[in-house]
């Protein structure tokens, strides 16, 4: 404990210097920081493979061992990936709002960094350097907690990082990896006011629901998706069901996916057939409400739990409904407050359901899958937020940053 | 706890209604809220009267007493804020963002209400009509939990608001009081995830600590306020004795007063002296380090915990230092990131100090007690933040606000 208090006062002193550095000086270390992973790649490498024979003596399941497999290719990816972030534009400094009071006050709206960023993610590696990036464009110094799993592969990164920004005359305390895989320390972690500014889990549910229940310092909560699609009576069908094919069938793992499908009345009987046959191509199993089961073979009965469930599988429910108005209820029921989108032709609809439906992204005839730092055109991502504050939905550059007033006089006094 | 439960369920339910409502219809209900609060001033006062009885009876301290008491002036005064946040621009609905995709997609950032505000507050009845106008205005449901020694008061305030909205068509669970005054239930209203969007709460360091340590809502933390000033050596003497005596002394018990000064070693002979004799006027206790111990007297000697201490109280600790840079450490380390100021004729120092320290807000020659959100010209103030995320100093209407991404397409998938 007394280790990680030590690094909390390491990243607390080096805030202060990071703060201040230039865009120049920040993206010349963020090339040479790429520049390191890709020369020590054998290093990383080794270690790596450290994890990956834990991982298999342990049985770890095949796709979590994928995501914990690091090579030449995905390494110049990490590297590559700091590099876009060089080319990024530094937010920090800019001057959001000036105004002058009646009494000659000079108030400006200046963006700084946050200061110390946490974060707590699961076992893919490239996490490390990603996050480090990001974080270090915006002034921030970070302190990473990663997964067990993936313990020798983080510390190696985070190291050769390290190397590069004393190299560069920087202070390595920009990044720390706590190395400690006791519980406690992750829950002192979670706990650390004064030192740690905000708390981003990047992972499943399960890690979102333990930092947010044990967490004292602020927590961004990002990355549970319980994604609906509304197929409206005036929908365009061919537009549903591409849209619902990809959104449910293009990367079943991510929070984006589609998840549940809600089917306007009056349009079941033309879309259900149609749709049914093309998630068959993918096995897709529905599982749906009566009133589908009615008009459709092979589906499997709904439950009430099924509605509120995010699968992250080749799994969709459906419900049906007799109005946007109904649709709007039942979303804002189930969903995680991420992504929703209606499939209509209808404009009153579609504003119907772009003002009712309260979550961070809210389509009109496009799929959910877009909800991405990428797509959004931030050119960066930390993650997408599904609460309310501070930011909400993709998170870029910008919402790792906050602000503070700088306030000028010639002696101003309070009457 | 069922009842909680209840509560939230029913702000849960007006909270789409309030977003939905205009800002005419949202003014017109403010104005019969004022109206309705100087109709009922009778049964208003007493109940108050009840509250007040009760504190005599357990020996409540004459300061709280009055914090307490309602009298007719203090009730105008209720109904005039409320009119006045009728008079405030409506933040609702504003596109503060429009941006279109290469292919295709539009996407708009939308500001919208919240949701549902939770506001932990002590002993001031004023709030609960305050806190109700500020969230209604901004389409936001409110739940209060208000002290126990006003719950006669805030309890009649909220029947009377409650009432207004209903003759005016309008839910009254816009506004609802936690009545329930057992510690299990605060506890319980901490832990409402997926009822509550953000918890605010108002008051002592007390208050603060124990719903940060306790929440599992998002907390915007607020008014804890260790205020320091710097006298630079390039400092104006009469500036410094100026705004230093109206940051200690024009009120005590507020979060920007002025709890700490720090003193530049080659401006210390010339300022203490002066200024100390102006504090004198006013009662102010002198705790001082060495160096301003052996060039003053009268002065006790600081303690390391002086340095970090929100006294609220005629008592100012004074530190030396021998450069900005030690001024701004010995402020980072021991500052609430509230409000500090450096006094200085130096534009090189004052630069220093305004990107150096860490705090909301960051004065060059003025008083710290500017930091409010009418002096800022919000029009209004719901709390001042200490924390950095969300929003950082005075907060008025729209950081009341959170936005969503609304995104229309014709089709769009992702590749």
């Amino acid at each position: 404990m007394t280790e990680l208090k030590q690094m909390g006062e390491r990243a607390l002193a080096a805030k202060y210097i990071l703060a201040a550095l230039s865009r120049e000086k920040k993206d010349q270390a963020l090339y040479a920081a790429a520049k390191a992973l890709q020369e020590n790649c054998q290093e990383i490498l080794k270690e790596n493979e450290k994890d990956l024979e834990e991982g298999r003596k342990n049985g770890m399941h095949p796709g979590m061992l994928d995501r914990l497999a690091l090579n030449e290719k995905r390494i110049d990816a990490m590297a590559e990936g700091l590099c876009q972030i060089a080319q990024l534009e530094d937010p920090i400094g800019e001057i959001m709002e000036t105004f002058t009071r009646p009494n000659g006050l000079v108030i400006s709206k200046r963006r700084v960094p946050m200061g110390v960023v946490g974060i707590i993610y699961e076992s893919r590696p490239n996490v490390t350097a990603d996050a480090f990036g990001l974080c270090f464009k915006t002034g921030n110094a970070v302190i990473l907690k990663g997964g067990k799993d993936a313990l020798h592969s983080n510390a190696v990164i985070e190291k050769v990082l390290r190397e590069a920004l004393a190299s560069e005359g920087i202070t390595p305390d920009a990044i720390s990896l706590i190395k400690d895989t006791d519980r406690s320390v992750t829950n002192a972690f979670m706990r650390m006011n004064g030192y740690v500014d905000v708390l981003i889990p990047r992972g499943g549910a399960g890690l979102i629901r333990a930092v947010v229940e044990n967490a004292t310092v602020p927590v961004i909560e990002t990355g549970t998706g319980n994604c609906h699609i509304f197929v409206d009576e005036d929908a365009d069908l061919t537009k549903a069901v591409n849209i619902i094919m990809n959104a449910k069938t293009q990367r079943i793992s991510v929070c984006n996916a589609c998840e549940s499908l809600v089917v306007h009345d009056k349009i079941k009987e033309k879309l259900m057939p149609a749709l049914a046959e093309a998630l068959r191509t993918k096995n897709v199993e529905i599982r749906a409400d009566e009133r589908i089961m009615s008009i459709l073979d092979g589906c499997i009965p709904a439950t009430e739990e099924d509605f509120g469930k995010e699968y992250l599988d080749y799994i969709l429910s459906v419900k049906t409904v007799d109005s946007v108005k109904e649709a709007i209820a039942h979303i804002n029921k189930y969903n995680t407050g991420h992504s929703d989108a209606i499939i209509t032709e209808n404009e009153a609809h579609a504003q119907e359901f772009l003002n009712g439906v309260d979550s961070a992204c809210v389509y009109v005839n496009a799929s959910t899958r877009f909800t991405d730092g990428f797509e959004f055109g931030f050119g960066a991502e930390i993650g997408i937020s599904t609460q309310k504050l501070h930011a909400r939905g993709p998170m870029g550059l910008k919402e790792l940053t906050t602000y503070k007033y700088t306030i000028r006089g010639n002696g101003q006094i309070r009457g």
